[in-house]
C-alpha cells in the first residue's frame, strides 16, 4: 500500500491522459477533482494486486458518456454516494475498494476523488490499461467477469441498476440511459471478487501513469523535450509530426465521433494523415496505409510542450506530434481484436501491432 | 374476493378495451396470454380494495411500448419471474397482489395473466381509469405515490431498476430503456402499501370492464346493436358516426402517434372529425372544434359490432362510431388537468368536461 497526495496526483493526472489515447475524460478537471478530494479527505491508500484479498468485494468506478458533455456537467459527488450504497445493498456486501476501469486523464481520477470521499481504498489497476469508447471492452470482460449488476447516477439523483445478459447489452442500454440522464453519468459496475480482479485487472496502470508524467515534467525541468523518454518508458514509435488542417466532429448516440486532418511538417512534410476517432483515437492513416490500430494506443501530443492532446482538445491549427504505443499483450488474442479491434469499429483494416506496422513504414 | 376464469376474460377483454380509450394495447393477444396462465393455473382470484390489509405489498404490472411493437413481441413471461424477484429482493417483502397501471386490452389482462402465473391474487383497481401514453398519468402519482423503485425487463433476460426523482424522470428513463430493450418491455412500478392503494387507486376497474364487455355480447347476442347500452353504463355520449378517410402515423419515441380523420355519416354527413392520438386517443375535433378531450375517454367502435378499435387498428375505410365518456373524478383537479390535460400534449385546447362540450354541441 501507498499513500496518494496532492503531489502524485498531477503527474498521475498526465501520464493518464498519455494513455488515454486522446479519450478517459479531460485531464485538468478530473485533477481538480481529485486534488480537492485529497484536500479535503486526506491522501488516498493505493493497493497493488497482490494485497487484495481473494474474497473482497471490488468495484470499478467510472463516468460515462461524451466526454465534450463532461465538460459541462461535472459529478457532484453525491452520485457516488448513491452508486456505493445501491451496490453494496444489491449484493449485501461492503465494498473493499474502488478502481479505474480505464486509464484517462479523467476516469483514472475520478476513483481516486471517490475513493477519498468513501474513505476506501483505490487498486493500483485498470481494465483497459488505456481507454475505449464502450464499457464491455475490458480485460474483466474478456476473462469473464459481468459489467453487471451496474449502478448509474445522475446529478439530479436519479439512479438506475441494470442485470444484463451480456456486456454489449449492458453498454447499449447504458449508453441509452447515460443519453437520457443528460449526457454523463457517475456508474459503478464490474463488481468482482479480489481473485477476479487478479486474475482479469491491467496491474500498475497508476504506477505506470504516475512515471509517464513524471517523465513529461521532470524532462521539460531539465530543458529536454520529453518525447524520447516517453517513448522509452512506453515501448511507443513516433508516427509522426505535424499541424492539424481538418477536424471533423459529430456526437452520434452518446459518443463524440470523428476525423482529424494533419498536415506533416518536418521529415513528414507533404504527407497527410488522418487519425479516426470515437471518444477515443482509434486508428492513424497516412493515405491508405495504416499506421497504428486500437487495440494499440495513439496519443496526440503537443509538438512544444509533449502535453496530450485528447480528442476533444483537438484545433485546428495546432502543432502536434503522434506516438503509437503497444496494447497490454492481453489485448492480443483473436477474442480481444474481435471486440477492440479496427473491424469492430467498422474501418476497413485488419489489426496489425505496431511494431509490424512500423516495420512496414 | 372472486374468481376470474375463463368466461370472464373475454368480457373484461372487451371492456376494457373500451376503457383504453384507443391505447392499452390489443385485446386479443391480451386475452390468449390471460386465457393461457388460467388454463394452466387455474382461476385467478380478485380482491376489492377494501380486502387489503394496510400493510400489505402491492406491486402493479405493465407492458410499456408502443403498442404496434407489442403485437410482434410478447413477453415469455420469464420476465415477470425476474421483475417480481428483482422488487422483492429490493424492498425485502414479498408481494401480496398485482393490479394494472392502466385500463386496456392488453393492460388489464397481463396483470391478471401474471398473477396466475406467479400465485397472487389481482386487486380489482388500477391507476388511470382508462389509458395513458406516459407512466406518471395516473391516480397513483398525483396521490403522492412514487413510479420508483421501478423494474422493468426484456424477453432476452435483461433486467434494469431505477430510482428517479420524480415521475416525468421515471418516463423519461424508462422509455429510452425500453425503446433499446426492443420496443416493449414487461415492469413492475409505483410499489405501494395497501393502505396507499386503497387511497390512489380507482376502484372496480376490472369490474366495470366486465359489465361493459358482457354489455356489448349480451345485446348482440339478443340482436340489438350495443351502443346505447354501452352509453348508459359509461355516461358516455356519441360524438360522432363517420368512414375513416385518412389515417397519418409516426413512431416516435417509443410512441405510436398520429392524426385519424373521419368523413361524417348519416346524421353526421357532410361533417370532418379527427381524432388525434399518442398510444391513446387524446382529442376528438370537428374542425376547429372540440368535441372531446383527455383526461375524458374516446373510444371508437365498429359501427357495426361495436367491437372498440385501438389506435394500431385504425384503418382506412372502416366505418365507425365515436363515443366520449367522462374520466373518473380523481382526473377533475387542476393538478391531474396539468398533468393530463390536452395541453401536455401540445394540443392547442383548454380542457372542459365531456358534458360542457355536450352542451356546445
Amino acid at each position: 500500500m501507498r499513500k496518494i497526495g496532492k503531489k502524485e496526483i498531477e503527474d498521475i493526472a498526465m501520464g493518464a491522459t498519455v494513455l488515454g489515447t486522446g479519450g478517459g475524460g479531460d485531464p485538468h478537471i478530473g485533477k481538480l477533482m481529485a486534488l480537492q478530494a485529497i484536500e479535503e479527505n486526506g491522501p488516498i491508500d493505493l493497493l497493488s494486486l497482490d494485497e487484495l484479498n481473494d474474497d473482497d468485494l471490488i468495484v470499478p468506478t467510472a463516468l460515462m458518456g461524451a466526454p465534450t458533455v463532461a465538460l459541462e456537467k461535472l459529478p457532484n459527488g453525491e452520485e457516488a454516494s448513491t452508486t456505493f450504497s445501491m451496490v453494496q445493498q444489491y449484493l449485501g456486501k461492503k465494498i473493499r475498494a474502488t478502481v479505474p476501469i480505464e486509464a484517462g486523464g479523467l476516469n483514472s481520477m475520478i476513483p481516486l476523488a471517490l475513493a477519498a470521499k468513501m474513505k476506501i481504498p483505490v487498486v493500483d489497476a485498470d481494465g483497459m490499461g488505456r481507454a475505449f469508447p464502450q464499457l464491455q471492452m475490458t480485460t474483466f470482460y474478456l476473462n469473464g467477469v459481468s459489467p453487471t449488476p451496474m449502478v448509474m447516477a445522475d446529478e439530479k439523483g436519479n439512479v438506475n441498476l441494470m442485470n444484463t445478459i451480456d456486456g454489449p447489452w449492458a453498454e447499449r442500454i447504458a449508453r441509452a440511459v447515460t443519453v437520457e440522464m443528460g449526457g454523463t453519468v457517475m456508474l459503478n459496475l464490474y463488481p468482482m471478487t479480489g481473485k477476479q480482479m487478479k486474475k482479469s485487472g491491467i496491474p500498475d496502470t497508476m504506477k505506470l501513469a504516475q512515471v509517464i508524467g513524471q517523465a513529461i515534467r521532470e524532462e521539460k525541468e531539465a530543458g529536454r523535450h520529453p518525447i524520447n523518454k516517453l517513448l522509452e518508458i512506453t515501448n511507443g514509435y513516433q508516427l509522426f509530426t505535424g499541424k492539424i488542417t481538418d477536424i471533423e466532429r459529430n456526437t452520434d448516440g452518446g459518443f463524440a465521433k470523428g476525423i482529424t486532418t494533419i498536415e506533416g511538417l518536418k521529415e513528414d512534410r507533404g504527407k497527410i494523415f488522418q487519425l479516426h476517432f470515437q471518444n477515443e483515437h482509434l486508428i492513424a492513416t497516412e493515405g491508405d496505409k495504416l499506421r497504428c490500430a486500437t487495440p494499440d494506443l495513439i496519443a496526440v501530443l503537443d509538438a512544444e510542450t509533449a502535453q496530450p492532446i485528447t480528442t476533444e482538445g483537438l484545433r485546428y491549427g495546432a502543432r502536434c506530434i503522434v506516438i503509437g504505443m503497444p496494447c497490454h499483450p492481453m489485448w492480443i488474442t483473436e477474442k480481444a481484436i474481435e471486440m477492440t479491434g479496427p473491424r469492430y469499429f467498422g474501418y476497413p483494416y485488419d489489426y496489425q501491432t505496431i511494431e509490424e506496422l512500423q516495420r512496414k513504414a
